[in-house]
Parts: C-alpha cells; sequence; structure tokens
C-alpha cells in the first residue's frame, strides 16, 4: 500500500500562506532543502485541490506540470483537462480515486497545499504521515493549514526535528488509519 | 521588567479546548509536570480571560483562586469583584493594566488560556514568550489557540523538547516586542 504523506511549511499559528497565497515568509534553509531532496526521491505522484494547482502554476511560470518528473493529479470539478500528460483532473469521487491509487504499484504519494482537499483525505482516513516545518512566526491570518473536521485523528509523533533557523520539522504518523478503515476479505474489492 | 509567558497544551490543529471546553485528550506526563513545576516557581501573577476563569473555577470544585499562592487578574466587563483578595476582576483598559503590571517588581506572569484575551495582549505586544505543549492529536474543532490578529509577530526558536508521550514543549521568544514598543526616555513614565 502505498503511503500518503500531507506536507507543508506552516506558522506556529497553522496558516500555510498570507491570505493572497503568497509564501515569502518561508524561510529556505539548507536542513530543509536536503529533507526535501531525499523525501523528493520515495515519491512519485502528487496530489493537490484546484486552488494548489492554480498557486503551484503561477509559480511555475509557464509549465504546465509544476512538479517535473512526477504524476500529479488534481481534484477539481471545473478545471478542463491539461494537455500535459502527467497532469491529470479528477473531477469525481475524490476519495474513492484516492483509495484506489493507494493500492496501485508505485512510490509514495505527496499530497499538497491545505484547505478543503486536505479535509476530504483526511476525513476519510486516507492520509498516513503528516510532516509540518513549524515557521518561527504568527502570521496572524491566512490560508489554514487543517479546516474542521468531523471526527478526532490521534498520531504517533516520530520525529522533531529544530533546524538552525528556528524552523522544527514534526513527523507525526496517523494512528487511527487501519482501525476506521472497513475490513475488506481477501479477494473482495 | 516582568516576562509574560502566553503557554498552553495545545493539539496539533492549534485547539486548546474541545468546542464544550473540556480536556480531557491531554496527556499526562512526568516531563511536563517536572517543566510545569520548576514554571511555576518563576510566577507569581496570572492573567486570563472571564471564559478561562470560568472553566478553570469549574475544575477547581468550590475554590475561589484555582491558583493557590497566586496573584490572578481575570479580566472581564461583567464579572463582578471576587471576595477573595487574591482575584481582582480588571473591567477596563486590558492593556494599559497589564503594560503597568509589567514594570511592577515581582516575579514572571503566567497568561492562562485563549481566545480574545490572548489576542488583545498579543497584539498589543505585550507577550514576552510563547510555550506551546504541542500534543499529537487533530481534535478536528474546539476553542482556537489563535485568533486572527492585526500584525505579523516574528519569533525567535529557544527550544523544543520532544516528550517521551508524543508531545513536543516548543519555547519562543517574541522577537518585535522591542521594536514595536514606544522608545521611552529614562526616568519618565
Amino acid at each position: 500500500m502505498r503511503k500518503i504523506t500531507y506536507g507543508c511549511a506552516n506558522s506556529l499559528d497553522n496558516d500555510i500562506a498570507r491570505p493572497d497565497h503568497t509564501f515569502g515568509w518561508i524561510m529556505s534553509g539548507k536542513e530543509a532543502a536536503e529533507y526535501l531532496r531525499d523525501y523528493w526521491k520515495t515519491i512519485d505522484t502528487i496530489l493537490m485541490g484546484r486552488k494548489t494547482y492554480e498557486v503551484t502554476l503561477q509559480m511555475s511560470k509557464g509549465k504546465s506540470n509544476p512538479s517535473a518528473g512526477m504524476k500529479t493529479y488534481v481534484f477539481s470539478r471545473t478545471l478542463k483537462a491539461s494537455e500535459d500528460q502527467s497532469v491529470e483532473i479528477v473531477s469525481t469521487d475524490a476519495a474513492g480515486f484516492v483509495r484506489a491509487l493507494k493500492s496501485e504499484e508505485g512510490k509514495d504519494i505527496f499530497l499538497m497545499g491545505g484547505g478543503e482537499f486536505a479535509k476530504t483525505l483526511l476525513e476519510e482516513n486516507l492520509v498516513d504521515e503528516i510532516v509540518l516545518n513549524i515557521h518561527p512566526i504568527l502570521l496572524g491570518r491566512g490560508i489554514p493549514l487543517f479546516l474542521e473536521m468531523n471526527h478526532q485523528i490521534d498520531l504517533e509523533l516520530i520525529e522533531s526535528r529544530p533546524f538552525k533557523n528556528g524552523c522544527v520539522l514534526v513527523t507525526y504518523r496517523v494512528k487511527n488509519l487501519a482501525s476506521k478503515r472497513r475490513p475488506r476479505k481477501k479477494g473482495a474489492r
């Protein structure tokens, strides 16, 4: 089963961007860059909602897939199909689609961006791991990392790693993933 | 100048209590207890808003000051004076009152609870330090640790300390405290 990691840089007050979707407050640093370089080798697939896709497209200046070499699934009811074959728009049953994707062969999967789409996958118990690069800042207002959810999610701290620049990288495993999933008979769909 | 520390246990999605103000999810642990025992020796004053006071009163079963041995200031426009002389209700100009309190002689000061009152002191740049005991849980919904604020607050990570039970205690110094405060001439009020 492929692992889905929800990861991002956040402020201590849990925003992932300013209200205008800008990220100028995110600190660069050798340690975070090294972590990302290593993590990137473990995945081949990225999932995101429409808003995150539009922001990353703007930042990537004309590229049709902002993450070269990755298969990117964008979950949207309104976007038209991309001409880039590495980008696939998924317009129906996000949870069902992602559940099937997890059971396919492949490397692990990265859930990018926050908001409604991450909430859906968290509520459906499809996220295996949460990795946050907590920044030493209170933005005051912005785009929230977590929205209200329909149930509590228990986590297990795997690692907390302070960086020299004052960020703290925390890694959690989602604990109630297996227990909340319906048991399935061998061979049954 | 006395230091004000805003501290509490929070969920990873930054709630400080469930919607019904309960804390059953907060994990006990030797390390957190030892930290608190040492911290408690450095303070003699506690600040809180009305809601936090009412919740702590309920929990302390009939005591008029939930924190024995501490001077407790409760900021409220509606509460009547307490018969307990160690509890003082402050009904006007919270920021001015706290600013004066900081310049008095005494031990350091603890800001308890979240919400509107903490927001006021953060916006007025009166909080010196933030200490969070981040719990390995997403509550999904609850009472928020941070509300929207009128400006960004830059922090310096002082320490991140993982506990055996999966909590991470993070300590930050507020960076823009001094620079945002109006310079004051020596001897002037």
